[in-house]
């Protein structure tokens, strides 16, 4: 299997979702080695660095990508594959933006308040024992977390002429923030363009569900995909499967939207694999789903709905495609 | 210890936090063994018995209790530890309630369309083996799932003269419908009215987090607990310990409303435990928390925040309550 | 007509809807002339009197009431005619209590922010005039503005034996805080329990649409209002008629379920007044409706949906007693 | 004063705000007399013409723009002054839309009930009386109502380089559907992008307040416009002025979040015309404003916030601009 490696110049990113020219064109088959900026592009490298100082807020979250896939075509299927994401910087950075995050007011969720005090912290990264270090600016502690990698932003081109800033979370995918977006998972998106335009960015070396005050443990990521094209098929919102769980994720406000979406999109999948009528599938699922917040802190909130596939009968979506790029992912380690 | 058993009659039920005089004063320590009827009061028996017609809406949720203990007044704590929960019947009901749950308009998420059917779906428990199985009223499909029981409500008496509903979620706990209400969690409750006036119910065989349609495994269960008061330190909002995890529970709309307050309630106890300020308190936990939805069907919804102690230095809460609390319940068993 | 006169003392004034013992037995046709107390018991009278510490939060909108209505049963409507309400003292208060209000964030909408000013302001009255006065507390600036006295709650005992504080508002009416419950109005309520148990406070000489703030120019008042009692009919939500418009009342979190539960009730409503099928009256409304925000502050938040006669063929509701009201009001003045 | 009249083709409508090359350059003093198509590009002409079989719905709100005026740069503020708004066609039209309206489950809000039944209403106009006639459908019954037009979407290019759809309403206006967007109001933007990029569209004959339905009384508009540039001074949300009212509208889900932002960019203005210091705005506010909603259907909801300017000390906005152009419109009639 090919490997392409991509390390993007800061001119070569992309800040939205939609309304930008491909990077690259790849074939359905193809394996990306993706070299991703942090979401503040690599502005905050110490305590003193403060994001309202640092970080320009027009250029966030940028993307690596987007990548025209041939031969995608509106209402097919893409399948990304996340084989390997490795930290690509030494250091994280985390930061309470002001006005920016779950428990502060911010532009939507005006108030009259001041912010909260502006604050950066760096996590180092020890790849020996692969942790990260949390150490408290405001008070004496310090303790060492394991590195859990995944990726904020996972997305494709929205419909109808929409360009989106990749701060949001939607339809399309996008910065829907859960840490379900690791190696070993293949995520589903819906074709909404020619060539699909996928992007992917926002690496985090960890983040807590809900990502409460609105930053991870920032970094930049080097992230091997394997993209695969499955025609027609293209569900309404994210699906992702991983070895152990069948997966939704909604993203709208206010929170319970994003759950409804979720839910509702699993008892449609559901129907596709198991047969169910959605009354039976409704019920089913009431009583063996795993529902970790992602984020309330995007342009959109999103929660994530999960299913335990040891629970269920046996099962496969699009043809096995998940098992299979496993097996390819792990020819590639 | 004493272990005081109680089974109630119909007459004794309680559907309210506050508002009712107690059903028995206990004293801290004392060890009580609860029966309590399912949320339907035992009235869905079978896939015939649709709860539009078998379920009186005024009884639900039908409370053991209240119980006074002795001693407690506003401001304190009350833990509650649950030592064991056992099926008190073999099978469990579900039912889609016309115009409840999450997938369908309510008289809240008030639409003019039509109710979904009315299902009632029975789950035989088979004790040898520890599983409910699922069958399908719409489809041909049945699956064995493990029974993980635990409680839907858990509260004390609301203050200022109030008399909640035993469906209500609240800062009194109350429906909370969470998972993590099972055998070995340590629930803290902060103490509203002289005597705290506690009393639980609403026991699930097994529930998924967020109980999409508004009802769980529902079934008459035997709760063992110890009661214990500590004086002074009142949460604001219930607080879980077990020996894995921190855990706080808000309830409130919109969803992120109940998130916003669990996530505060779980900053501000990282300032009792490890005397964090609250910046430092919001980015740690940022990147470590678990955030299981837990219900977005009751009065209010509930989102249960979560950390994991093991990625923590050892701290003690309530004096190390919950170890102690350990220790005695494995006496009892 | 009988009028009588009630001016409670502390002791007798009630803090919730439910669970508490009328004040009075009255028949329908009873016209009263009620003397209520504002929100904050008197508490504040000058820009000193500061409510974090001169307001106890167990002791707001202290309700005049409640009345037994004889002959009022689960099911029926009451109907509250306001024939007149008149500031009961020459001055009103405001104040934005820290934590409280629809610019801050609040125990709810928790945030980790500081908040903001405690600040009180007296609005003294010029009766002549019939205005109070603004004056600016950190800025130069005052203003008269036009009295227009309006109760803050009105509401009957919710069901289930539940007791709610004078804070809320819900299908039980209370705190509603819509300058629409002036003199002038009928309120139409579903009674829940024997005698309806009614009663009325919150007095504002003026409030804005939200209450932005959560307190409006809060003033002792004394009301003149009409009690009748129609068998049966009792709506889902309150119902208000004045000589110009249809009016319900949602009251829910978020604000769009309120408005949802408000703009159903009016579907219903306008199918019992002119025979319309839902969809049309769907249609129809949706091109009417004058739907103001009620209030976006309390334990609920409130939208009144409002339908303007004029642009209708003529109606009656509960058999014209609005029109019949309004003729007896005019005796009483 | 030039009066440039614009009638679009069909291939030169635009579908969203952003990502469209303009249709005309303009320079500021400019009047235009715009055409605009109707939200369904005029596919429903009669009762059987049903929304699910004629309507694309990745072509609806078509927009007559983008202008790009001469001038504007990213900071300043655009002025619209709508001189008149005229029915263009003698019906217009109105459709519950399955899974799309306020009283309806949608992709967003998802549960798993069928939808309402799709309905097309067409409204005649009578130009004479100037009057348009509900006729139910499922009923027996019809009323005329007045026309009252006003625009459903004013708004300019978003910034970041992002395109919404022509359904949004957000931060540079859009979709706002409020009554308010009528003849004699002066519509005041923050400029995004340079040359600001406005257009308009989604002509309604009527509309009630929340547009509960999702569709007023859709109709072909010819409207004249007045286009003016501020540098500088570009509002955070969408200000209105009129002879009666200073107004502000505020975009977003949950509807309390919508309302927020509102309320605090008129506590903003109130510091920007009277001086005051925000507390003191956000008290007089909370005494004064009216505020209706909006829609409660659009992909984010939209609530308006009004000061009555009789209530308030002589004030003038953005150099007295508004009054100017009521005068420069006078000429124009």
């Amino acid at each position: 299997m090919d490997l392409v490696e991509i390390v993007p110049s800061f001119e070569q990113y992309a800040f939205t979702f939609g309304g930008v020219p491909p990077l690259r064109r790849v074939t359905p088959g193809t394996a990306l080695r993706l070299w991703s900026d942090d979401a503040f592009c690599g502005a905050l490298r110490s305590v003193e660095d403060l994001s309202s100082e640092k970080v320009d807020l027009r250029y966030v979250n940028p993307q690596t990508g987007p990548f025209h896939v041939e031969g995608a075509e509106p209402g097919d299927t893409l399948a990304l594959h996340f084989v390997a994401m490795e930290p690509a910087r030494d250091w994280g950075a985390s930061a309470a933006i002001p006005f920016f995050g779950g428990l502060t007011s911010t532009d939507r969720v005006a108030t009259l308040q001041d912010p909260l005090p502006d604050t950066t912290w760096i996590y180092e990264l020890d790849r020996a024992r692969n942790t990260v270090t949390f150490v408290a600016g405001h008070s004496d502690f310090s303790v060492d977390l394991p590195v859990e990698p995944m990726l904020g932003t996972v997305g494709v081109a929205p419909p109808g002429g929409e360009a989106r800033s990749s701060l949001v979370p939607e339809r399309f995918g996008g910065n829907m923030d859960t840490p379900q977006m690791r190696a070993g998972t293949t995520c589903f998106l819906g074709v909404n363009v020619e060539g699909a335009l996928f992007s992917v960015g926002d690496g985090h070396y960890r983040q807590g569900e809900g990502e409460a005050c609105g930053t991870a443990v920032e970094g930049a990521m080097t992230t091997t995909v394997i993209v695969e094209l499955i025609k027609g098929g293209g569900p309404a919102w994210p699906r992702l499967e991983d070895d152990t769980h069948w997966m939704t994720v909604g993203s709208s406000r206010p929170l319970e939207d994003a759950w409804r979406i979720g839910q509702v999109e699993l008892v449609r999948w559901f129907g596709e694999l198991y047969g169910l009528h959605a009354m039976d599938a409704y019920q089913l699922l009431s009583q063996i789903t795993e529902v970790p917040i992602a984020n309330v802190v995007d342009a959109n909130y999103s929660a994530v709905v999960k299913a335990r596939k040891s629970l269920l009968p046996t099962a496969s979506a699009y043809g096995g495609l998940h098992a299979e790029l496993r097996q390819r992912a792990a020819g590639l380690l």
